[in-house]
């Protein structure tokens, strides 16, 4: 059961501030290993799979350093390799209550921004793979890592492999280049079987607009649309998040399949957040590895769901939790000490 | 007023990864000093009594560091001895939301395991005291424990001391060792006067079910099944607890004599929980004091939930509290800064 | 549109126990620079004002750290002297739940409450000036103090500049050296157009009561009695907290004004409280700073709170958000994280 | 043969600077007990004696954490008292290489300071006692530290105990109150059998000059005055140290006896230090320790000086190590891991 | 010419004391995976071979964090399994100038301890290896280790590999069981080609005396006595620690060969050590690197000691120093910074 | 005396791996502030004087950070704007005993970088000034600030200012945009009346080569050849450091005038070194303090070295000791700690 799963993407460190403190408030950083599909990478290889990472760092320590923090949770870092450019870094002050959290990026010129889309053989790199996963950041990151994203996804559907995409829009990164984002992302949506997106993704993709008056009509007519757009496509899925502050959501999802099936899940209150980002990769995580342990679509759903909601209790961009703790989640609501 | 408390039990160290992350996310560990009894002795110490500790630890830097740590709250700590064997010890990865806190147990030969239940002198051990105080973990950690917690109980009480038992039962540790949990928490329960337990215990102890519909009615046929079983026993008190999720429980609190009163306590939110562990320690160690200072039933069930209640704002097994903060607790609710 | 303000008020430095200890449960501290009013200068310095500090600290290294710090976060410091005393130091145990935070002062025998009020040249500080703040902690700290207090206030005064006083009343510090705080407090409130005070602070002032049945209306009355009392008071503003836990507050702000109009904000909850120190000095900078922007009275009241509301998010007694982090709050409610 | 000695003095806490650096280079402090008595009573109790402590602290928290730390290490804390007045605090930049150490003492005013001499009831302090020990910082905090001093002394010395005084002149803390240092250190050497104290100690008591070329020769002058003087005198010793540079130090020891015994030690290279705070108290404790353990005068100071050099190698005021620790510094030069 | 190792041996956590303290002066562990394969392993990781490590972890987060951090610097881990019992654990408190380092073990009842030496398949495990690597420590953590050790370098040898052997005699572990450490020790020396090893290590495993007057005679006279009583034996070689002080040694290496050659490495200079834990392991892995690399035996004794040298200026067990750094430490003396 | 000092430079943030690890080694950072001049700046304003920096950052928190931290040691910090680019980082893994530091430049594409020269307004920004440093990393640093160096120096020399430069060859900076160091350099040090540089500076600078045998030969025959091309100079000075290991070092100093004096400092040792980053510029502070204060050549070489020694002893990159700590330094060799 346990499956191979690809991963292409960029990987990155990220210095927080301690204690929800601002950045430099005092002259220390604590640092995770984090990037959109190495964050899916981590959680499957978590769940028993064997998910592998292909990725451009630099040949120095802080390369050396992301590389082994994949390594330690059990990603095959056999395809990261090393090429000139800096290493993407990501500064975080964590907010609170009413200050959100903030990101400040410092990822331009990295390694992998820069790596030529030639480098990578994806004949090899495919070799034995059942899934390959793709978001959104790879191809917004320049001109080589959108070509790159296109001829792995290509190469990916072309094998016959389980082909998933996780939208991740970021405006800032695309308009950094002038990439032609819709165009983009549409040959990207257009070979995957399964996309973790909401209706702005795929608004983007198609220059539509959803109007609807609840999130759920949203994603639901914006799943119709890309159905359309996208013959291939199979199912798509998101969450909803309803944040009542910086440390209270509440967590649901949504997932609509190509015969017109809607399922969706019970939303989870979230208080008090220890640590937000990374739960869409911890969703889409838990969605493939339903999909790759032969649950049906509901159940993939709420395993993804539950694998969200357990990220939010844990510090860092990788949702370390494995299958037992989210089966644990759902099979009950006991919270009391585990001795 | 002040009395003298005799307790007998393990101490362990505590390895806890800081800042809710999973054990060794990062590689330190926070350390705490705890056991079940030894958390009551110490807050019995922060209240004011001669709390005296009997125990064994390793000759060794770690067992004299639990010591230390006793001592340094007020624990009258020179009935602990060293003996052969290792410190018992627990890793503690404090959960949130929806993700519990694990403990991982590593006390398997301790020297307080080890100990043959000849090394105590009960005699002289109770020789002065007012009271004795015994849990159920105790028992539970082996034939020799078990022996030496039926010596001491049964010496308490030929001398006339108040008697107080807490429930506390871990199936796993008694299935380490085949221990007849029922018939030996059968003779401890018969000589204590006040027990700390809910239904679990009683059924345990007793082999009988308590079906009824809430916690309070549980708890409270669970108490009529005590009374008919141990005739020592005057009062059975303890903590019903609610939870939310791993950050907020709701705690009250119910004591129910032989002469057939219930007393129960409002329920007080309890969130953002700080640290859980220890809490039911505390909260014995508040009717306790209560008793030695001649509160009524519902009086001391109170001060022993307000206990309970600050336990959960503080890092660490101990209670560290003193009276006057239970009484400010008690006497009403400003939570403001007090300068 | 900058101003620039003049603040009369002593610098501390406060010794935190970290992650919710008790005082040295484990032997740490973390120091923050505080003081009523150079809270507020920083504040106002984020805000892109020029805020200039009156005060006096002992010349060592504590002094010069607290000095250097103001300046780190753009306070002019020019005017702080170096004078024969000790650094006034505060201790803070953050509470929790139901368990207070606990403020150990031990600034006695300061250098600035050694300070002679000689050693101010007002005419020369005020020079240039646009504006004047001073709180109630300044006078209470002594007959020096006191002295300096008033000569400041009033020149403050003569020279047509907009003065500030916020209530800020400390019986304990009064009580030390027999000060009549009425008699004070009066002369400095009499001096001041915008006054930072709830019925408490007029209360002690005025020696009279406010038994109205709301925290509004008891504020409504006190402004009435204050308008009466004090001829060049223009504008009474305070927030207004109802507290739920120590993690969990609501906040909310009225003004009042000469001509009897009544503006009151929206009450914002606030949970869970990461620092509530220098809340209400983070309010009078906001209300001071939408002045000096030109807003209207309730612009102002609304910005003050905003600003109140995020000091809670933030360690440490400065509230280092800038004036964008105030408009995004009182803009939407947006919680997610900004990329 | 562990012996009961009695200590008079004060408890301070020392607020370090982390790592090297100036003090809040970052905002930061390590925190510490220490106090010349108190840091002879820790090591006495880590010996295997009962070393009594007589001082006062504020009744607060810091006072609290004070004496529980020395609770934890052993001491008798039983006649540690509370009384108004602040806790005594030093804040310490450990220096290095040629950069010196730099202590800021705050401990002005402190409960010590302001105790009257009459808190103490000497018949009952010192009933069971075999010692009294006595440091020259004691006398200079005060007149009422002075008194007690005095009183305190003679009253060990009437109910013929052993009694120790170590010199450590402080001409900072004399000035500040004008005290007569001469008489009144004369006074209490006058009732000491042991003085720990170098030339410039007997100097300032005598009004003496010591002019010889080496440091062996000046104590050894110094000692025979000192015999002159103080009839009740038997024995003096002193540690010798030669500063190579902040973290390098030879150190040695000298004993001169009333019959003229001349007893020195080998001298120790001591780098890179650790920290040399309390050596002086750790060698007066070794020194009394061995007397007790009934060692010859050149053991006793072998003996002593181990523990003093050890003492360099551990963080804090208190010197931590035990007898066999000292035994094995004395037995040999094995310096590997020992497992 | 990288080449796969296999190392058989028990994986180990340390909790170390920070900053020079001593075993819980305060409550914090540093941690640190090692032991003595592992540490071999690591290294030969970082110099670029496959090394793969055989060892049983306990089933729970600490045996998962140890295998995750041997992965992380790039040790194959594919042959850890899990199995009953503990995780060994060892207390580390590191001393300073004239304070030696303590070890304190808790590794008895550990899961490698407990495993059946026919949990092991050493025809699959050593298929495609090139060498074998084991110490001594191994055989001595009881029976089962003892015989698994005995199979695996016998199956070794049988293959063909490399095989070499650390002497790294522990009287304690083999007391414990009563292992009669000369016949295993004899067993085990008998299969290797290399062997880490001194004279004390020979002298053990044959009952023999080495009275020579310097070490390198001892080492000579050793490696004679080892060459006759192990045919297959074809050079032992070991570094030479001379201890100044804990933070100051000297260290060189010898290596003797069959044919009589005897080299010898310069004496470096060692001061201050950061951390000497694990050197022998570093020196190890150095001389095996040296061989793999087909350098010849000076150049492989001097690459060991390097990186014997280099492990003392790095925190933790592993030394993680790649072969550019050996290179560098080689080529010269220049110790500014790298830039 | 207190001069106005105008620097030009980058500010940079350094991130260092904490006690001696290697990069990430544990997932935790350091930061310091520096930057060749912003260092010099500094030292100078802790020196008394009023130190100008001149330079460009990002607009964001990081910027912001450096800017405040400058301030917060007296720096005047009101030229420095803000601009498109990212922020100068440096990652540091301190070395130890053998193994050197590793500086990780990620200092490309900053704001500093990038800015037009034209954004310095020289002639504004130099009035008032009495004084002008530069170093050689600036004009390393692309073409924009090397036309913003050579046009700075150019306005300070025509306005009489005491102009300095420092040498700070780094050739992998200059490699990156292929700037021809030998032209550029040759027009800084020509309008420099005072050079820090040593003989391999001015060999870049004029192309030629010093093969005399001794370190101060060779600096004395380059600072003639910088006399006969640099019309204007008038001093060379430059310390020489002598290297025993990572950790020890020995420190002198040279300066060679016009008029062909040789002025020659002791030579201190430096061991073990705290952090050598900011050594260089600290000499370059303490000789330019020495001659602001009016001293003598001699006098002024010794003042610099003493406060290049003392750097050695304090983490960080900035030299934060005063007049008095150097004073103190020269003035004698009492180590001891002072209270």
């Amino acid at each position: 059961m346990p499956h191979r799963i690809v991963c292409l993407g960029e990987l990155l460190l990220r210095l927080g501030a301690p204690d929800r403190q601002l950045l430099l408030q005092t002259p220390q950083f604590e640092v995770h290993v984090g990037g959109a599909e190495a964050n899916v990478a981590v959680s499957l290889a978590r769940f028993g799979h064997t998910a592998a990472m292909v990725s451009v760092v630099p040949d120095n320590a802080l390369g050396a350093a992301a590389v082994g923090e994949l390594r330690r949770h059990g990603v095959d870092t056999g395809a990261v390799v090393t090429g000139p450019g800096r290493m993407g870094l990501y500064f975080l002050a964590t907010g609170a209550i009413q200050r959100p959290s903030e990101v400040l990026y410092d990822r331009a010129h990295s390694a992998f921004a820069l790596a030529a889309p030639e480098r990578f053989d994806w004949d090899a790199l495919l070799t034995g793979a059942d899934a390959f996963h793709l978001s959104g950041v790879t191809p917004a990151l320049g001109p080589g890592p959108a070509a790159a994203a296109q001829r792995a996804i290509h190469a990916a559907r072309a094998r016959g492999l389980n082909v998933s995409f996780d939208g991740n829009f970021r405006p800032k990164l695309w308009d950094a280049w002038r990439g032609d984002a819709p165009a983009i992302l549409r040959t990207l949506m257009g070979e995957a079987d399964l996309l973790f997106a909401d209706h702005r993704d795929i608004a983007v993709a198609l220059g539509a607009e959803f109007p609807q008056v609840t999130p759920a009509e949203r994603v639901i007519a914006a799943a119709q649309a890309a159905f359309a757009a996208f013959p291939a496509l199979g199912r798509l899925a998101t969450t909803i998040r309803e944040q009542h502050s910086v440390d209270h959501h509440t967590l649901s999802a949504l997932m609509v399949t190509r015969d017109g099936a809607v399922h969706a899940t019970p939303a989870y209150p979230l208080t008090p957040i220890v640590d937000r980002i990374g739960a869409g990769d911890a969703f889409a995580a838990g969605v493939l590895h339903g999909r790759f342990a032969g649950l049906d679509d509901a159940a993939c759903l709420h395993f993804g769901l539950a694998a969200a909601c357990l990220k939010h209790s844990l510090p860092g961009d990788f949702n370390l939790v494995d299958v037992d703790d989210v089966a644990a989640f759902l099979a009950q609501g006991r919270f009391d000490v585990r001795r």
